[in-house]
């Protein structure tokens, strides 16, 4: 039996259902599945602000926020990073491929996620605002870029940087913030990298891990 | 006489006078003057599409891209971790201040920059819509959310991982792209930090560096 302390992840113990799916521990939870890694989620009330002690894990009082063995990290990026760099399952060891793994990490957290979150920000929070719809029209233009650009770089690939790695395991989960449209659907090719990514049993189990997390009903 | 060969970094050979000082191969010159790592410029033309072939190195078409010896790697964030992790006066070896330094560096690319450039997005290239004044205030609204989690978690500190590091070479950059505002003066404490950062001998060499790289006028 092993002795390894398993590392923590907080995650939320209520979300709407727009966010059920969507919620960054995912991200995390798919990692340590793929290397069969056991983890403890530590659910929090997403309803009302965290204690202040919370913001010393987590400075924008978000999840998730991880632990391992009296090591603490905040950030999906650095938290997949940390994973990597443990797991060659997660992040190749050759020097081009690794940072080849880590350009990709970065682009998309800061180089696509940006330009996604800004239309299902607009869907979700300001659907009813008269401003609106062509606010969302402009982003929607450099949304499209942004995607037309990567499936090109994907190409015939299955991943991004040759092998599976948490560059994957971050683009699929930010490309999952428009599933309530159709956009992803207009690049066939990326649509099918996601549809490969989360076809992963290692996907499947960590997302009925946080789904399995959910009370049915908001807490009062 | 050093052998070690120089790495490479592309940057625009003009931009306008809004995005001077702002080009992000800014990142990647300040990490080198940090710890006296000379670098080449290889400037390429913002006014028009680049080759083909450049997109093998910059998936996105944008500066900056990075080569080190062969090794090519794309992304800020990347290549600032890349650097990081050659030189402890960019990213600390105790294993709790590296990671909290890579959780920054992330959380600057990832939890506060899509929310400053949403700003400067609607100022720089939208000002004359009728739907940007509402659009922008309800962003304003969540960029100072993040802002002042930011100034919170700094606290007295002076720097956000306790010595100097990359997570402030680009935290600070990207504070920078609200330079047209009084957003940041909003809160002290990370003005102060802004300002500490930009004294920094190393961060007035790469400025002028990218400054004298620009050509006066547009090129025809």
């Amino acid at each position: 039996m092993s002795t390894a302390p398993r590392p923590v992840v907080t995650a939320f113990g209520w979300v709407p259902d727009f966010a059920r799916g969507l919620v960054r521990d995912l991200r995390v939870r798919w990692a340590c599945e793929e290397i069969g890694r056991p983890y403890d989620a530590e659910l929090l009330d997403a309803t009302k602000p965290r204690p202040d002690e919370y913001l010393a894990r987590q400075p924008f009082d978000q999840v998730p926020a991880f632990t391992d063995d009296g090591l603490q990290i905040f950030e999906t990026g650095a938290i997949l990073l940390y994973l990597g760099e443990q797991d060659e399952r997660l992040l190749p060891t050759d020097p081009q491929a690794r940072w080849q793994a880590i350009s990709w990490l970065f682009a998309a957290l800061n180089s696509v996620e940006p330009f996604i979150t800004r239309i299902s920000g607009y869907d979700l929070f300001h659907h009813d605002k008269e401003w609106m719809p062509p606010a969302r029209e402009a982003a929607l233009g450099l949304c499209r870029q942004r995607l037309k650009r990567l499936t090109d770089a994907l190409g015939d690939k299955d991943w991004l940087a040759g092998q599976f790695s948490v560059a994957d395991i971050a683009m699929i989960t930010v490309l999952n913030n428009l599933r309530h449209t159709d956009i992803v659907a207009e690049y066939p090719g990326l649509a099918a990298y996601k549809a490969r990514g989360e076809d992963r049993p290692a996907y499947k189990r960590a997302l009925d891990a946080q789904l399995a997390d959910f009370e049915e009903k908001q807490p009062a």
